[in-house]
C-alpha cells in the first residue's frame, strides 16, 4: 500500500496496464512518442464517457445538434484560424546529446522566470547568458531557439490543380470543423440562435513535453461544443455553460473539492478569446486543466468568411436582422476525463492484516463492465446456468463471464476493473434458483432469484 | 422523379446534403480531396451503425473484447506489416496539364488490359507505346510511372534518440494496432483461443482516385475484428464468420438480392492471405466491395515477433502447447455501410399527380431520429405540451422537436430523414390527452394517449 501522492499515479498506471485499461503504445517496439493504446476495459470506459457526454449534450437537449467532421481539412482552414502563423513552440536542441526541449520550460525550470511572448533572439540570449545546462547530459551547448509548429502535416498526393505535395494538417482541435460547416448546418437544420453544435473526435499535437501518463499525448480525443449566440449578452451564456460543465462533473462523479476554476488573466488570453475559464482537477501531479470554457467572440466565423470569401451570416427569423453569431466554447478532453475518473475512483482498502483490496469506485453507468457472472465451479452444470444468465443479461448491460480461479480472486479482479455487481452461481442455485449478488463498494452479498436479477440490477444501476 | 440507376446516386447525394447527412468537406473553401463531413443526422446514423456493430460483436459475445488503439503507431509496425515496402500505387503525371493518374487505371480504361504485377518500366512503356492521351487535356506527354506509397506520413518533432524528423505514418488500416497489442491482451485479459478483438476507428489512404461519393475517401472509419484461432482448422471458423457477416447484413436491413460474394482468386491474394472473400453490395454504380473476410494465417503476429524481437506466443491452458495463433479477419467499412443503407432505404413514392414523397426506410434502430414531436401550432399552450412530451421521450430515444411550418411539410421532412414515428399535439390533446402518432412507412395515423406514448413507441421499436 502506498501513501505518497506521487506514488498514486504510478499505482494507477500499473493498474491500468495490469487490468487492460491502458497499454503503452507500440510497446513491443519499445514504445512510441508518449502515446497509449486503450485496452479492452479502457476502450469501454472511454466509450462510456463519450456516450454519456453525447447523450447529455445532444440527445437530452433540443438546442444542440451533433457533427462528425474530418481530421484532414483544407489547409486554408488553419490559415484562417491562426494556427499556421501562431501555433508554435520555441524549441532548442542540446548539441551534445541531441535532446530537444521547449525553451520556455527550460528557462522556467532553471530560472523560475516566465518568457511567454518574448522574441526568439531574447529567449536564445537568456539560455546562453545564464549558461543553463542540458537537463539530460548537463552540457551547456545549445542551438538557437527555433519556432516549431505544433501541427502535424502530411503531403497530399493529389490536388485539384495537380500541384505536387500539397500539405494537409492533422487538426490540432476539432472546433474548426464546426465553424466551416456552420453555413451548411444553418441551411439544412431548423435551428435558431442560440443553439450549439457538438463534436467528438481525435486531434493531434506535435508535443515534445512528456505527459504525465495520458494527460498530455500527441493524439487525443476532444468533445467540443460551439454554442452560437447573438452578438450581445454573451456573459449570461458563459455563466450558464460554466454551471452546466460543473453539473457534468457531478454527473460523472468528480468531487467538488477536487475541482477549481482558473480565470485566464486578460493579458494572457488566446488571440480569439475575450474570456477563458479552465476547470482544474487535482491530479496526483497537481492542479491541472481538465476542461476549458472560452468566449471566442465572432473571431472564427469572421476569419473563415474572409479567407473563404463566403458570406457567413445568420438571419433572425423574427426580426430579419442579419449577423455573425458569437460563440461560447466548452471543451472537454476524453483522456483527461478518463484519467480524472481513475484518480477519483482508485482506492486501496486495508481489510485485514496483509490484506489490501484495490478498488475502482467508478459510477456504475461509466464502469466498463456492469455485471460479472461466475459459476462457482465449471462442472456439475454450473457453467451452463452461468452462461444462460450471461446471455440473459448481456443484451441489457455490458457483462462478463469468467469461470477461472477462486471466487475471492475473481471478485478482487472485478474490484480492480470497477465492476459494480458480481453474480455467482453455486450449488444452491440448482436447488432454489437463487444466486449470490455481490456489491463492489460494500462487498455485501445477498441471495437473489435468478429470474429477478435483471430487474434488481436495473434498479441498482439507476440508484447508483 | 428519376428512374435511371445512375441518377439514383445523384439523388442520394443531394438528399444527404439537403437533409444534413453528408456535406462536402471544407465546402466553403471549394472542397477538399474528395472528403466529406457528416452533418447532424449523418453523425447520428454513423454513430448508430457503430454502436450496433459494437453491441453485436463485443457486448453480446463472451468470446470478444474491444480495443481502441492509436492512429499514429511506431514506424516499424508498418515495416513489419509490409506496408512500407508494398502498399503502393504506380502513378503518372501529365506534363502538359499536371494532372496525376493511376497508371493501372489509365491503361485499363484506354486498352482494357490489366497490368497488375508488371514492373514500372513496362507500365511506362505501355503508356508510351500506345500513345494513351491524358483523359483531361488529351496531350500525350507523360512522366515515367513512379511508385507512391498510399500511406500518409508526418514528421515527428521528438524521438527517444533526439533524431530530427522521424516519420510517423497515419495508419492505413486499424488491424495492426490489434496485432501489436496481442501480447498485452493475452497477458491482461482472461481469454482463451479462439477469441477475437474488435476495434473501430479512422484509417487514412492517400488515394488519387475519385470515389463515388463516400465510397472511396482518403479518411474513413473501419470496424475490424481479428479473430485468433489455433493453427489448424481455420476453414470452419472462416465459414462461421461468413455466416455471421451475412447475419449482420440482415440485421441492419440490407436485402439478400443486393448482396453477393466475391472469392479472390488464389493468384491474386494479398501477401498475407490464404483466402479472401468480399461481400459485394449492388450500389447505384455497380457491385462493389462492402465488407471483406480474410484468413491472414499467422503472418502478422510472426512478422511483429520477428521485427520487434519479442516472443508472441499463446499457451493453451489445457495442453500447455505454445503456438502463434492464426487469424480470421472480418472487416467492415463504416462509410460503405452508411452508403449501402442510404441506397437500400431511399425511395421516391408517387402518391398522386405531382406528389412525390421521398422517404428513407431506415431500420428504426439505425434511424438518426426515432420520434419527432410537433405542436400543431406554437400558440394556445400546444408548444408547452409538445415540449413536455419531447422531454419525456428524449431520455429513451433520440427525439427532435420542431414547431415550424405546415404539419404535412414537417412529416415529409422527417420522411426524408428516415424518422419512423412522428407525434403531433393538437387541440384535441388539450381535451382528451391523445396525440396523433404517424408512421413513416405506411403514413397511417392513430390517436394514442400521451401517457402511453413511451410504451407504444418502445414496443414499435422492437417489432420494427
Amino acid at each position: 500500500m502506498t501513501s505518497s501522492i506521487q506514488d498514486k499515479l504510478k499505482d494507477i498506471v500499473a493498474l491500468a496496464k495490469r487490468r487492460g485499461f491502458v497499454y503503452p503504445c507500440s510497446e513491443i517496439y519499445g514504445g512510441f512518442a508518449n502515446s497509449y493504446s486503450f485496452g479492452p476495459y479502457g476502450a469501454l470506459l472511454k466509450k462510456n464517457i463519450k456516450d454519456a457526454w453525447w447523450r447529455t449534450f445532444t440527445q437530452l437537449r433540443s438546442d444542440m445538434v451533433g457533427l462528425d467532421g474530418p481530421i484532414l481539412l483544407h489547409p486554408k482552414v488553419w490559415e484562417a484560424s491562426g494556427h499556421v502563423a501562431g501555433f508554435h513552440d520555441a524549441l532548442v536542441d542540446c548539441k551534445s546529446c541531441k535532446s530537444r526541449f521547449r525553451a520556455d520550460h527550460l528557462i522556467e525550470n532553471a530560472l523560475h522566470r516566465e518568457v511567454e511572448g518574448l522574441p526568439l533572439s531574447e529567449v536564445t540570449a537568456i539560455i546562453h547568458d545564464n549558461k543553463i545546462p542540458c537537463p539530460k547530459c548537463k552540457a551547456v551547448d545549445w542551438t538557437d531557439a527555433r519556432q516549431f509548429n505544433l501541427m502535424f502535416h502530411t503531403p497530399l498526393k493529389k490536388t485539384k490543380n495537380g500541384e505536387e505535395e500539397e500539405i494537409a494538417y492533422l487538426r490540432p482541435e476539432t472546433a474548426q470543423a464546426i465553424f466551416i460547416d456552420f453555413k451548411n448546418i444553418i441551411d439544412t437544420m431548423r435551428k435558431r440562435v442560440p443553439f450549439g453544435v457538438a463534436q467528438m473526435g481525435k486531434a493531434f499535437r506535435n508535443e515534445i513535453t512528456p505527459g504525465n501518463f495520458i494527460f498530455r499525448v500527441i493524439e487525443f480525443e476532444q468533445m467540443e461544443i460551439e454554442y452560437f449566440i447573438p452578438p450581445t449578452g454573451w456573459e449570461s451564456h458563459f455563466e450558464q455553460w460554466l454551471a452546466t460543465m460543473k453539473e457534468w462533473c457531478r454527473l460523472i462523479g468528480l468531487k467538488e473539492e477536487k475541482l477549481k476554476l482558473y480565470e485566464h488573466p486578460q493579458d494572457k488570453l488566446s488571440h480569439y478569446s475575450k474570456r477563458t475559464v479552465d476547470i482544474l482537477y487535482e491530479f496526483p501531479f497537481g492542479w491541472s486543466e481538465l476542461y476549458g470554457l472560452a468566449y471566442r467572440t465572432d473571431f472564427d466565423l469572421k476569419q473563415h468568411a474572409e479567407h473563404s470569401k463566403t458570406k457567413i451570416l445568420y438571419t433572425d427569423p423574427e426580426t430579419q436582422e442579419k449577423y455573425v453569431p458569437h460563440v461560447i466554447e466548452p471543451t472537454f478532453g476524453v483522456e483527461r476525463t478518463f484519467l480524472a475518473l481513475l484518480c477519483q475512483s482508485y482506492e486501496e482498502q486495508t481489510l485485514g492484516e496483509g490484506d489490501v483490496r484495490t478498488v475502482l469506485h467508478l459510477p456504475p453507468t461509466l464502469a466498463p463492465i456492469k455485471v460479472a457472472v461466475f459459476p462457482l465451479m465449471r462442472k456439475d452444470g454450473l457453467a451452463e446456468i452461468a452462461d444462460a444468465i450471461f446471455k440473459a443479461l448481456s443484451p441489457h448491460f455490458q457483462a462478463e463471464y469468467d469461470e477461472g480461479g477462486a471466487i475471492g480472486k475473481r471478485y478482487r479482479r472485478q474490484d480492480e476493473i470497477g465492476t459494480p455487481f458480481c453474480v455467482t452461481i453455486d450449488y444452491q442455485t440448482k436447488e432454489d434458483g437463487t444466486v449470490t449478488l455481490r456489491h463492489r463498494d460494500s462487498m455485501k452479498q445477498e441471495r437473489v432469484h435468478k429470474d429477478e436479477l435483471l430487474t434488481v440490477i436495473k434498479n441498482l444501476m439507476q440508484t447508483g
